[in-house]
């Protein structure tokens, strides 16, 4: 029993430094290998092939670990109160977060089946979709398109401005006041003045 | 020379027979083999593979292809006078374009490399861009936010939809409105009030 516990203890650090060294290795360069990672985390490549059959496997697994503690990081955030005022947060914090993990999210973008990246992000999306639902009761958002649609926008503005900066088409400055306008602009109800971002 | 002119218009048609014949499999099933589309073109894999050398390159042509008619119809709307009814109409008979090539645009994200459907929009959304530049001097598209930003989120939004659509989130019905709405309020200044889609 002590020796399968020990054993237990041993595959657990590894999964840790597997995914750590992915996230350091990915970072720097979205097209890192298997051999690449396996050799920062200080293990071989078969050790690495036993916890994760594939790179696809290990991208999913790095990628849903960084959206658990983004979603963990989102949730210190207060979005009471004026429900505009809470979006502008939420959208702050949530692109400080994309824009921070810019090369991990073309690593998934290059190596995870299209809409993966989508699906992964379903967690955090909620947190919008109550935030969107509240704003629509008050008179704040627009109610005219569906609330998935508004989810939708939201998720596809702050990732094409990641994309955006990557192709080297968005200055990295001018990303923040170009989301918020947008984004505030979309959820605004017909007839309603569109709202300078600060 | 009559023998080499006979191979080249043979090369020719057997091209357009496998890009007309990939267009079909694809449009029935993004995931279609090579070997599928071969025999839709009634030619062996042998004579795909000395035109096309992948999968990816076959994609990448017939994507091609599409967005060079897609563009060619484009041409024919009216995009003078009122910049916002004009907005409109362009996005109204792309959204059709782009909605009518769903499944085509699902194999092209599924196999070609990440950005490069992006890529393959350049000349299309030139005529986007032109529009844009001329609603902002006129004052009726924000310029608070750089053309290309605004582009891309033209861009992001059909894509979106089409995406949203596929994956069960958006009614057909609905897509539309909600593209237009959309589309129109991050194009409006702030200040000035969101136009209601007709």
């Amino acid at each position: 029993m002590p020796v399968t516990r020990g054993r237990r203890a041993d595959a657990r650090r590894n999964v840790t430094a597997i995914l750590d060294a992915a996230v350091e290795c990915l970072s720097r360069d979205p097209d890192a290998s298997v051999a690449d990672i396996a050799q920062a985390a200080g293990i071989g490549r078969v050790t690495l092939y036993g916890h994760f059959a594939s790179r696809g496997e290990l991208l999913d697994a790095v990628f849903s670990r960084a959206m658990r503690h983004a979603d963990a990081a989102l949730d210190d955030l207060d979005i009471e109160g004026d429900p505009r005022q809470a979006m502008t947060a939420l959208i702050r914090s949530s692109w400080r977060i994309v824009s921070q993990s810019r090369a991990l999210l073309t690593a998934a973008q290059r190596g995870l089946p299209h809409g993966r990246v989508r699906e992964l992000h379903e967690e955090p999306l909620r947190r919008i979709e109550r935030l969107i639902e509240r704003g629509r009761e008050q008179g704040t958002f627009r109610a005219d398109v569906p609330v998935p649609w508004l989810v939708a926008t939201f998720f596809s503005v702050l990732h094409t401005a990641a994309d955006e900066i990557t192709a080297g088409r968005l200055d990295e400055a001018a990303a923040p006041h170009a989301i918020t306008g947008t984004l505030l602009a979309a959820f605004t109800p017909p007839g309603q003045p569109v709202p300078a971002p600060e």
